[in-house]
């Protein structure tokens, strides 16, 4: 990221207007351009005019709340979604843990291109999964109540020969980003799959519980996973792959 | 489980006499006659026949190679995966974890019906997510090679107020035993999701690798999360759905 660049610096005093701190508008501007690079305009910049239209936005600060061996726990403490990943994805790269640590973010909405926060991780080094929960905009595809959220599921690799290869999947049919964009009825937006739409609802469910279940506080918020590698198997993989588009490489 | 069901007790026998030891014979007899019950025959008695067929079958014992707070490592030792996941599920309950752990089962195949132990985790009151990987049965959907397997991801959520909630989905179009039945040609098989499949092969891709990083040893292996939970959200979830199907439970 060039922070010399003319977009990278309009979206950064766009945020800064906003009320954030420097740190954090440029935290957030990579977030959104990074995304807008990747394909995924729906996390990209239409997320600082829908900032733009927030009546009062979070400022908080997030905050560990626990830490123990292979475990912590942190509150967003009214921070913004993709603030509180930031400072999280921060304190693993400065403290990685021995082998695998579980993550816990409560009150952490909305965190965005969950796949940014887990190419850092594996950037440097660890591998990384990551579920994070929105709104309940999915139901059973044979009816009833919506029930989960988009709830997508990143999962990053490290590699010593090459980039990291990033999963990132969400749950859903569309992106609410094309909902707000106007380009899908939010009506619209089920679990994908077609027939076998029951799969990402079961998936949907599950994600939603897991961080229901490991969040004490109320509210939306994420879960994260970091481990060391044992072994490298990404450059055996891409040769065999040869020629294939693999998950987190542009079209 | 009555041990005393006919099908049980000659089930049991079909697997002494290929070398188990009883309480092996069991935990695979469980395993397979819970897979009929909830409508998973692919991973039912049909695998009993299958196993008479192989022409050697891996009788060792599952080994903890490596334990320390939030995380173990084990390795099957040449044991079949249905018992390696026994070992690890058993010894789990036994000796639960503070807060979280990270399982990692190297040369653990086949896995079976992963929520049959999932369950059993949230059964005894964790949250449990687990994943293992197989042979590579699924390619791009725009083609090129099998790249992966059907992987599948179960996420185990427990109640104190009634039976946890299983999620269990492969990542395939149909199933191996489907395969093994006739009722599917190997070739058929695909990642799910119709026009969306490329995200249901990008799951199957993160997941292989993920196995593959966190393992030591080369071959098929499994990936097992267990935390306790901070609070318990289905029964406000159950009310929601009143009426849905929900995952895990019988059509």
């Amino acid at each position: 990221m060039q922070h010399g660049d003319p977009l990278e610096r309009e979206t950064r005093a766009r945020l800064t207007a906003l009320g954030f701190a420097p740190a954090e508008a440029t935290a957030l501007a990579d977030h959104f351009l990074a995304a807008e690079r990747s394909g995924r305009a729906g996390h990209g910049l239409a997320r600082v005019s829908w900032l733009e239209g927030w009546p009062q936005l979070p400022l908080g600060q997030p905050r560990q709340v626990s830490a123990e061996p292979g475990y912590e726990r942190w509150d967003g403490e009214g921070a913004l979604g993709y603030l509180v990943l930031e400072a999280i994805v921060a304190a693993q790269v400065a403290s990685p843990p021995a082998r695998a640590r579980l993550v816990v973010a409560e009150r952490a909405f909305p965190t965005g291109m969950l796949g940014h926060w887990t190419r850092r991780l594996a950037e440097a080094g660890l591998v990384a999964v990551c579920t994070a929960t929105s709104p309940p905009r999915l139901g059973h595809p044979d009816g009833g109540p919506k029930l989960a959220g988009t709830n997508p599921l990143s999962i990053a690799i490290p590699s010593a020969a090459g980039p990291p290869l990033v999963a990132d999947v969400s749950m859903a049919n569309h992106t609410y980003g094309e909902v707000l964009a106007g380009l899908v009825r939010e009506e619209e937006l089920a679990p994908f799959g077609g027939e076998q739409a029951y799969k990402a609802f079961a998936l949907a469910v599950g994600l939603q519980l897991l961080v229901e279940a490991l969040t004490a506080a109320e509210g939306y918020g994420a879960v994260l996973l970091l481990a060391r590698p044992e072994r490298d198997p990404l450059p055996a993989f891409r040769e065999l792959a040869a020629g294939v588009r693999l998950p987190g490489e542009r079209r």
